[in-house]
């Protein structure tokens, strides 16, 4: 039997609904493939006594549990406290999470709030857990039946303690057997396309599909059993991965994870030293901004008007023709830039069009190689964002396809 | 003292965090306007068991419970039965909800497969709700201390039955007095400074002070008990605000909603009838992500190179002296934008500094408006993205707080 886990989200900011809780269906994900099986999500407010009861509930029915948030600062935050009088374990001031706390604070050239002080307050017994990435150190320590984890609920903060110190003590701490699991990633086809598509393929009963759909990508996920033959997996994930063609950008799960789409196009284009400048429209700066800190992206320009954007390359606009208005700017673009290659996007519609949820607008992307030209011409609808979204990610999916052929 | 509601939900899909929970914040967000006190979110998986016990367990702690999920036709959607078995009510045949069932695949002109037929079981004594929008029907019934209603955990079937259905019967069921928040948001300042600089109000034990941190503001919450007098209200809210001076961009709970900063950045330049162009190097296009389809953004510019950026409007680039660089490049951008204001965002250091999250990098903001330049200076650290999110909005925030004088 997989040992259990549950997940207790702490925070006025959840049970009120203001927060949703991303962090729960993460961490479920993440103990899921390590072999664990998740049996509840709590979440409860700031309230001492709730926490209390909840704890001891816990540390009867599970074998482990994750808790997230309540380790703040402020008089809210009462994990420790909780944990303090739930098990009977006083607290204890622990000095070197007082100087890490400290040391935060100092590198960013501040002082020390006071009320920081108690964010190094931890039940007896407890094993601090070391958090670099805020000023709340988490802690660990077994209560009754389950092995209890407590980390901050920011995100990214929770998600850097997770990988770096509690995954590796889980793994340490239980037997686990895993299902592996295989993530298949596209990008510019939806979750029901791909279910026709893939029911070509015959899925042994022992493996289990299933779906994610995210904004920046759709995974088509197959979960094999711990002593499913290497050969076989990764047989059964081409055959599924074929019918999906082009759309496929990453495989996760047969040698080193690949990262989203922008980690992809990163390692293609450092391979072959290339640059890029951009020219953006409906994605208005998200394409440059998915792309923080790469080499490769020189520049990006947006602008608001495309007749604006012509004068400004000395381009005639056609809307007529918007891929060989799109050619003509990216071949303007490519005489005053550094870079070695240029992408142009342009749609057709105006702001009207992209507000509108009901509305879809039509892009035009050229990317200019050399000199040779690569186009795609995509329709996307839905909210705003969604449009900026799937602009920003349908222009740099382009380069990746043109990438993967060079 | 308001009614104590908890949420469960019910599904594999959200234990194992394949779908994160969002019906459960809706409907907490909905209820907690309504003047209840959300206690609890549960969320367990498709195990008959687990589903007893937890509904047993809400029935003694909860005046009132909503339950998503487990009300489909397969053989995992054990809502009814558990129910039927917790509370030792029979399962009855509701000839009315069959027919209901039967007329929806009529008119989609389908023959209802014979497992929807458990659909139309419901236990002994429940009031169903019927459910237009989909196959399963909910319904609601009085257990122990606890009125539960049940609804399927398809977001869009779920709020339909809750506006319609379940809202007005909890209205009519409970006494209920809603409180009244009012949120300072601020920008550019910790939630730990927030605490100290307002431990200088008096604040009536009446009234709830909390806080929420996100990645783009913070905001000081204010929970007034339903009877407080609207212009105590508004002098506590003036006088909390009044210590965190400039960096409140918005209040929320006194008069209209206000949105977020970009919201209220919207406001003020489509009010001035201004325009805005902008350079943008540590944000990287995020600050005209932020600002899809406004219609006051014309143009942006990211440049990697902070020489080539330099090249470009014939500016020589002072690195001991960036402010009068950031100045230079404004003065020379506003010649040739056709925009009326232009904001340039320049940091001191290189692509390294702003990838290594110990490292902070100092941010040079210039504002030129007419011949007025505005200009401010920050440092920030933490990761990558944090750096880019926050370039972004304190650009932004320049911009806001010299139209709030103009």
């Amino acid at each position: 039997m997989n040992p259990t886990l549950e997940i207790f989200s702490q925070g006025e900011e959840i049970v009120s609904g203001q927060t949703v809780d991303t962090n729960a269906a993460w961490l479920s994900q993440q103990v899921m493939q390590m072999g664990f099986k998740v049996t509840r999500h709590t979440a409860v407010g700031d309230k001492l006594d709730d926490l209390v009861v909840l704890l001891r509930e816990i540390s009867a029915r599970a074998d482990c549990c994750i808790c997230t948030g309540g380790l703040g600062p402020t008089s809210d935050d009462l994990t420790a406290e909780a944990v303090a009088e739930a098990f009977g374990l006083p607290l204890e001031f622990d000095s070197v999470a007082f100087a890490q706390i400290k040391l935060f604070f100092a590198r960013r050239n501040r002082v020390m709030p006071e009320v920081n002080r108690k964010q190094a307050l931890f039940p007896k017994g407890a094993e601090r857990i070391d958090n670099a990435w805020g000023t709340a150190p988490g802690f660990s320590l077994q209560s009754g039946r389950c092995w209890f984890a407590f980390v901050p609920g920011v995100p990214m903060e929770m998600q850097h303690l997770f990988l770096e110190t509690i995954k590796p003590g889980l793994k340490s701490r239980f037997s686990l057997k895993p299902g592996k699991l295989i993530s298949i990633k596209t990008i510019g086809i939806g979750e029901s396309d791909i279910q026709e598509r893939i029911s070509a393929v015959a899925i042994p009963s022992q493996v289990q599909l299933g779906f994610r759909a995210g904004a920046d990508e759709v995974q088509t996920k197959l979960l094999f059993p711990n002593d499913y033959s290497e050969t076989a997996m990764a047989a059964l994930a081409t055959s599924v991965a074929s019918q999906l063609g082009e759309h496929v950008f990453a495989i996760d799960g047969l040698a080193e994870p690949t990262g989203d789409l922008v980690a992809v196009v990163d390692k293609l284009m450092n391979a072959g030293k290339h640059t890029l400048a951009v020219i953006e429209t409906a994605s208005q700066g998200l394409l440059s901004a998915k792309c923080i800190g790469t080499h490769w992206l020189l520049s990006t320009l947006y602008e608001q008007s495309l007749s604006r954007l012509g004068q400004k390359f000395s381009v005639e606009i056609n809307a007529d023709d918007l891929m060989a208005t799109a050619q003509a700017l990216a071949a303007a673009m490519q005489k005053s830039s550094a870079a070695e290659f240029v992408l142009v996007q342009l749609y057709a519609g105006d702001n009207k069009a992209l507000h509108d949820k009901d509305q879809s607008i039509v892009l035009y992307n050229v990317l200019l190689t050399g000199a040779e030209f690569h186009q795609a011409v995509y329709s996307i609808g839905g909210p705003i964002k969604r449009k900026q979204n799937q602009a920003a990610l349908l222009a740099l999916d382009l380069l990746r396809r043109c990438l993967r052929h060079t």
